[in-house]
């Protein structure tokens, strides 16, 4: 076959299996929002089909051959061009793939499934012991697949976080993250012997779910969200699902006594759903169009969520929406009520944290599961090393094991080496936001005047429309013109805190 | 390949095949109730994938030869026994896809979800001529399909007609038909001369949707609808949606001063449900599992539309939880309330229209796309007949072709063969729903006290259960005891009739 018969024949297998990937995606969407009791059964045998169906496709040996075929005749040149991206793309998806054997496959989707549904129970009920024999079961399947695609250096779990955060090692993010640790560690002894303290009661009030969803559609949608080609919707535990072009769709969660975590956790998803939204179009459906990595995706919404959503100038703008919303808001106050909404105050719950201690949850989560998959923690011995991790880092001991080594659901799901991703798009956003601030001006003013299009308008250039053409230490560099690196965030932190402190002063 | 080995291969292959088939079921739920106008482009693109996948999966060469393997070890005998049931759908399922090239199921499953969204969009905008596009490419393709599925005697037409409703023909079909038509149009001319009519604002009032949603809730609760195995969403076109065991999915809409049409539809969709829901779940994704025609489907929902929804006994029990969510609907009186209910007065839309006209509605659009798809007709001419026959039947003139040709979405999607099963559906009530009285006496007391169950369960045991056991007039046959005929449902009208003639009486 020709060149460039082979790669026009790769392109439309590549959508095709997009357009099965994308219908199963509205699977796992309905499954959060819509699916009735009654039907979670159908549903996990229709997922497991259309899974099958996938591993198939990317495995077929005819795929690879032609593959081969359009490798072969690629000419050299261009690293960055579209094609060079697709075929790198294939490629490492069908080796990646076929290096599983179809039975481990399978028996992992499987594990995953049943896993977070044995999760949701005993979460519920507290159950540990419950959970524990779904938990062996998973980190033994794991460890399994991380030797199968492991390439022979470092530790296998690189494996697993490669598969989230192409490119990175355990031992690469242990370099940022014993440096980020820290720092978080200073910050957090100097603001537990602060004297003052903002009033929580502050942000509580009346807020019922009509309000909080007005509200929150205000939001999102003057921050750029496209409700023409996306959803707000209800789940338990809030995700953006990216069914296709012009269609993404996020989901929120209402708290009826204050609107503060349906909001930020609405905004952190519009974040992912603005990059969603911002990929190339026109390469949907291949390598090229897809998003670079877990911590890129983070990184958009970690940056709408706090840099943007607790910044000033972003409660010039929206205080008075908020008190139009909830009219018991007025008596707060802007000064205190962004004080109380930027507050550092550590929590038990990773998704309750502020962007300070926000970190230390995942680097304790990090340091854990390389351990898990690396042998030297059984699953057993789980909860004690949990709870040590809590008392060091937060002189905290979680009040039971759902508060504690329960709380997140990636474990159940069998998504090891996810976490890392986390923290490493806090210190890819505020590289990002510095930039975008030097080259566009103090935002203060911008978004006191609503006009968050500018921002937008830069992540769209320099990382939405990339999609996959670089690997995320590449567009960081290529952006910022820096290295990724935790220097960035520790001053954006520092200016916060400095920030706090004096307007936290007697 | 062994008998028993070839049938459990086919068993697997059926069930897989359905797995995906209810996952592109899901795609156009959604497509209906949740998705997001720009989102309209990757939904025909993802559909497209999902029909071109089924067809290969359906034309496959080799699931033929395992299926032809079985069928000559398949021991002679019972007819009806499951695997001769499901051999024979097999059979039928592969004989009529293998008839229509790929490319041209590919072309009309992009049509069809294409079709449906110029459609809606024409439909807002009175813009027939925008629509015409898309109809004349849809009859053209539906010509060719009806063409390539033809088995040679009769008309082309039939080949779409058997695809809802297997074996019948539009001769058969007409026989029916005609003395439906006479029998109709000499009821509507004593309707129109008799002196009193009840007063139509005696059904208008205030009706929040929330109140109607809770009263429709409570009703289709109340007939058996399983809300732990079902939705109730919202819909510009009301539809049922059953996507496997334990999750069927209705939808309704709302009038804003009226719940009538809101309700009477809701219970309609509701009765396809129970249908759904009654269906072998053991035979799930197996020819006989599936409900054996469009036709039977219609009769189970007009039977607890109409025959059950606008009975004496039914509005006995529900009057009262009709006035504590309407409140103004006391000053009405459950006499007048009934009378007004079961009005027949001729309306220019179908689905707006009582359960006499109704069959009218549908004899008109069988007459006009059997000319179509005959190439009798054109659809630029489409309008003028429309009006033509609305006319004739009604003395009616639609006000525009939003209200008249553009009203119903079944064509705009290629659903031509779909009608004729909506009038036989009515024949077919009556017979299921006279033998059922005769079985367990006058329904008015039972439901009265609320009591539907027995019917459900006659309907279960009789209709549901049987699946794909039986083709419907043997169906009909063996569950009453008669040939599928008129007389049993212009006996029931006329009875109706006698009522409101005497209730109506100064």
């Amino acid at each position: 076959m020709k060149y460039l018969e082979a790669y026009q024949w790769l392109l439309d297998y590549s959508k095709t299996t997009a357009y099965y990937e994308s219908a199963l995606g509205l699977l796992h969407w309905d499954q959060r929002t819509c699916l009735p009791a009654a039907g979670g059964a159908h549903r996990s045998e229709q997922i497991a089909a259309m899974t099958s169906l996938l591993y198939r496709r990317t495995t077929d040996p005819h795929f690879a051959e032609i593959l081969g075929e359009a490798e072969a005749g690629a000419s050299a040149g261009d690293d960055l061009s579209d094609e060079a991206v697709n075929l790198r793309g294939w490629r490492r998806s069908f080796d990646r793939s076929t290096r599983i054997p179809e039975g481990l496959a399978v028996a992992l989707a499987k594990a995953g499934s049943q896993g977070q549904l044995a999760w949701q129970a005993a979460r519920k009920a507290n159950d540990w012991k419950g959970f524990l024999v779904f938990l062996k079961n998973i980190v033994a399947l794991k460890r399994e697949q991380a030797q199968a695609l492991h390439g022979g250096e470092g530790e296998i779990y690189d494996a697993l976080i490669d598969d989230f955060d192409q490119g990175e090692t355990a031992e690469k993010i242990e370099g940022l993250f014993t440096k980020l640790e820290a720092a978080t560690l200073r910050w957090l002894e100097k603001i537990e012997s602060a004297p003052h303290k903002p009033d929580p009661d502050l942000l509580r009030g009346p807020c019922p779910a009509t309000a909080q969803s007005a509200f929150i559609r205000e939001v999102i949608g003057g921050l750029g969200f496209d409700f023409e080609a996306g959803r707000l919707d209800f789940s338990a535990h809030p995700f953006t699902s990216s069914i296709g072009p012009g269609d993404v769709r996020i989901t929120t969660r209402f708290d009826s006594d204050s609107f503060i975590k349906g909001l930020f956790s609405s905004i952190h998803e519009a974040g992912h759903a603005l990059y969603a939204h911002g990929l190339p179009q026109n390469h949907w459906g291949t390598p090229r169009g897809e998003p670079i990595s877990m911590a890129i995706h983070e990184s958009q919404s970690r940056l709408w969520e706090n840099m943007v959503g607790k910044s000033t100038g972003f409660w010039d703008h929206f205080y008075p929406v908020a008190c139009k919303h909830f009219p018991w808001l007025k008596k707060t106050g802007k000064e205190q009520f962004l004080l109380a909404v930027n507050e550092i105050r550590p929590s038990p719950i990773r998704t309750e944290a502020d962007e300070v201690t926000y970190n230390l949850h995942i680097i304790m989560r990090f340091k854990l599961e390389r351990m898990l998959i690396g042998a030297q923690l059984e699953p057993d011995e789980l909860p004690q090393a949990w709870n040590e991790a809590m008392e060091g880092y937060f002189h905290i001991r979680p009040r039971n094991d759902s508060e504690g080594v329960m709380q997140d659901v990636h474990w159940s799901s069998g998504a090891f080496g996810y976490f890392p991703g986390y923290a490493l798009g806090n210190l890819y956003a505020a590289q990002f936001y510095a930039k975008a601030q030097k080259e566009l001006g103090d935002p203060r003013q911008m978004f006191a005047a609503g006009e968050f299009s500018p921002l937008l308008q830069w992540l769209r250039e320099n990382v939405h429309s990339q999609g996959s053409r670089f690997l995320p230490r590449d567009l960081v560099r290529r952006a910022t013109g820096g290295e990724l690196e935790v220097d960035c965030f520790i001053d954006y932190i520092e200016k916060k805190n400095d920030w706090l402190a004096g307007a936290n002063a007697p």
